[in-house]
């Protein structure tokens, strides 16, 4: 599948890599043609990578992948246009994390809405599938270096476009028992709001490669 | 020990019902004396009950438990009187949730701060700490109904009421190791912001009677 990967931080090079390992061919877009992570990611990611803008990664995937920062994501995506995610699956990992005020960090959105819930808002004919959100880049494409089993959540619209998303999952090596559809893309906000929790969590663990398991009776 | 319990509510009446089984002498407290729900538990809870204003079950007990609804727990603290609060262990398990506008229900105080941080800066003499409001009543006070391990979280500024919070889920039924100290009060934002996410699961799995266990590397 032709995936377009939006973001050349380290969610975005993670996925991407992971991707292309995959058997995908992969672009991965950023705001400037020539942004120098996403040429030196693409020289080392082997004949399946590319790069190139948001606009042209987004209309060369199949499935578009917005790895941006939450804060900035409506920005990319207008910038990648919206006949370019018309119809397809846009899979948003983003968090609205704003570390500028100091720690505890704040959320760029949360409450009444979430950063999913406004690209869904913005782009209606994406089909935009909130997932990966709650777990640090290493353990969105190897569950398995968290011990035993734990969940990973799944919110959107679009039945057929979670489908896609769960597959992708299930490549990366997410069980299928331990993906959680949460419902519409209106639960974006419960996995977003997660994340000033997730960071105690971080700090109380010592360690990024944490997650959770749901138990219920 | 002498507990004040503010609240009379399912969380109120829960967790009143469990510290008299364990031996404890509680006094439920309401915004007026003679209150229909707290009259009717403490004549149904045995002679270690009894009940009262928001201000003599705080100066009665030597710990002080908030189980109002979070949108309400300020008021109702500064009804109980910051002098009956001082030096005291404040046990908040509020949540604030504002259920008005409909589905998903919003946060009266999120993002910025949270209801233990505004309770522990109104209150400053009171040593407060936010723990259980991540799960329900039942399991509250019984955490062996969801199977196998999951974790409960405590807040605070204060060690000593931290350790003090410890010993009575550890009373509650909680194992000493799945008890996860998350830092300061700060901390209770993540724990209140949880819960959008909480009732995202409660939809998913079906049953309230749910937790999360931390794993990690």
């Amino acid at each position: 599948m032709r995936v377009g990967v939006l973001g050349t931080g380290i969610v975005g090079r993670t996925l991407a890599t992971k991707l292309v390992s995959l058997g995908h061919d992969v672009m991965m877009g950023s705001r400037q043609a020539g942004n120098e992570a996403a040429v030196a990611w693409a020289e080392s990611a082997g004949q399946l990578a590319g790069h190139g803008t948001f606009a042209e990664a987004a209309g060369f995937g199949e499935l578009v992948v917005n790895a941006t920062a939450g804060s900035a994501s409506i920005d990319a995506l207008v910038s990648a246009e919206a006949e370019n995610l018309a119809g397809k699956v846009l899979l948003d990992v983003a968090n609205p994390l704003d570390f500028s005020g100091g720690m505890p960090p704040t959320l760029t959105v949360c409450n009444t809405s979430s950063v999913g819930e406004q690209i869904q808002g913005t782009f209606p004919e994406a089909r935009v599938v909130k997932s990966l959100n709650t777990v640090n880049a290493d353990v969105m494409v190897d569950p398995s270096i968290v011990p035993g089993s734990h969940n990973i959540f799944v919110a959107g619209n679009d039945a057929a476009a979670k489908e896609t998303v769960r597959e992708l999952l299930v490549g990366f090596g997410w069980p299928e028992a331990d993906i959680i559809d949460l419902g519409g893309i209106e639960a974006a906000r419960g996995v977003e709001m997660f994340l000033p929790l997730w960071l105690r969590l971080y700090s109380a663990a010592g360690t990024a490669h944490l997650n959770v398991k749901v138990v219920s009776q």
